[in-house]
């Protein structure tokens, strides 16, 4: 089959054995996936990461040896594939496992493929009223949903939304059903735009520099280590910060002004999928104005290029049958 | 009066005025206080405080303009002194206003002297069961229980407390009413004793690294700048960090780590006066044997020598009428 390779700071698309459904696992037919920033770390040497990459994908089930239900179904999939067996697995918790692969990041070849393997129990089937352009947002629309899953979000919350970026606003535009009042802050106001038309307030750096107002949660989605300082100051004492950035290295932390205001930070991840394919079909997210381009999986370099750039949008890649 | 003061690197026992009870005050004829690590941080220039330091103190009301019923009781008093008018008062939250001082630390004369004002709001009667070398152990120990007012502790969760020192120690003790499993992991035997004399499981930090065991809950109380990392390495993905160490500068944080593993990190200060009373009171914790010896206020200058010591226990001031 055609697939991606990542080796080192190398990467083409190349001739690959295609994987076979194994027990308890299904072999998908990838339609269509996405490029996500993790991608762009990990051509950077980020995980030490070798072999296919790719989280962000929509296919159909071509086989699954235990589970023939699944065959000719439409899926999405959790991309932490858990041990099984270990005390965290058996709490229902594997995407926390420590055994854990993970899907096109971590000993698990991923969806920048024609074909990929799962899990059956993480797959996740996707919506008639949702088309590939769409679900193939599933898993990023989940991270931004995770946050509600970890905060207690209520309606007269002041809730602010830290970076402009693809995820923060998925961020801003999801979480706005549970706090009508969030406000997506960041430097670019085209971006900004994005979440503005879908019912978003928002609201530039420099004004809130200039106003100074301290939120009760402030989730930090700016892809920059220097985002969880700029959060520190923009939280009331008591408040959250919902750290989103995963960069290497360590950030400054300003331990004083935590342990003295009281300030919680809470690192946030992989979200529900269900949850985000039920967003996706009550369209209570549109995600299709975050989609810049499509190309072909052989035209991968320059769709890689292209995401690369910062401040793209979502690239998207049609993957041949 | 005699009075402690700092001011800047310079500090003396010197004559000062006799504060007076305003509106709403009580004048306080201070009996015992202790010295805190945090005094001898002011006295290295931490908050560029100056004015008379102490914020662990019991004393007796001599005056209460507006409150005569306090006349005559023995107190212990709520360290910070809110605004009473701000959103966050109003919210009954005084020891977060924005405009607040800080008794011994930040704009309001302290309890190493003879008397010290202090709003009637803020004063809690010591029970008769409690003597004043225990009362005076209010302030540090409330500390102590605030982490159980911010993370909802249950008995069959691994938690543990890094750092041996006196506030360690009191954690420990406080906590294990909640956690009787809870964990006490320091460098020094000796100081480990003096918690596992209460009951509490000691465990020396050496023995932690080579047995590698990961907590659901790390209260980390080393005062070292490097002690979040070290708690960060000890607790489970989607545990929880209670940070109490106040350093200046920053301490760096593992973004990657903390946002793939969804570790929290709460920070947690002063606590609730009439919880840690009500210890004392049942005696639920013993903290007589944190005390390592009594000045005279006049003798400060080798009490404070005494308190700065590495490894001191709590150094007591009395003050004499």
């Amino acid at each position: 089959m055609r697939a991606v390779m990542f080796h080192g700071n190398n990467r083409c698309v190349t001739d690959q054995d295609k994987p076979r459904a194994g027990a308890g696992q299904a072999l998908i037919r990838v339609s269509l996936a996405g490029i996500c920033n993790t991608d762009v770390e990990l051509a950077k040497g980020y995980m030490g990461f070798s072999g296919i990459p790719g989280h962000e994908f929509v296919g159909v089930v071509e086989d699954a040896p235990d589970a023939p239900e699944w065959i000719g179904r439409r899926v999405v999939a959790d991309i932490n594939w858990g041990c099984g067996s270990c005390r965290t697995c058996l709490s229902a918790d594997s995407r926390h496992c420590p055994n854990r692969t993970t899907m096109g990041i971590a000993g698990w070849n991923g969806a920048f493929a024609q074909w990929l393997a799962a899990p059956v129990v993480n797959l996740h089937a996707v919506p008639d009223a949702v088309p590939d352009r769409e679900a193939v947002f599933a898993e990023p629309l989940a991270a931004a949903l995770e946050v509600s899953q970890q905060v207690h979000l209520t309606a007269d919350m002041r809730c602010a939304v830290l970076g402009d970026g693809k995820l923060g606003i998925l961020i801003a535009c999801a979480l706005r059903h549970a706090c009508p009042g969030i406000v997506l802050i960041g430097k670019h106001a085209r971006k900004l735009e994005t979440a503005a038309r879908q019912g978003v307030r928002t609201r530039l750096l420099e004004e809130q520099l200039a106003l100074g107002e301290r939120f009760d949660v402030v989730v930090e989605a700016t892809g920059r280590e220097d985002g969880l300082a700029r959060a520190m100051a923009m939280v009331r004492p008591e408040g959250v910060i919902v750290a989103k950035t995963t960069v290497a290295g360590t950030a400054p932390l300003n331990l004083a002004k935590l342990v003295v205001d009281e300030i919680s930070v809470v690192g946030s991840r992989c979200g529900n999928l269900s949850l985000a394919l039920h967003y996706l079909a009550q369209r209570l997210v549109d995600v299709t104005p975050l989609i810049e381009a499509e190309f072909d999986l052989e035209d991968f370099e320059a769709a890689f290029t292209q995401a690369s750039r910062p401040g793209a949008r979502k690239i998207l890649l049609r993957v041949p049958a």
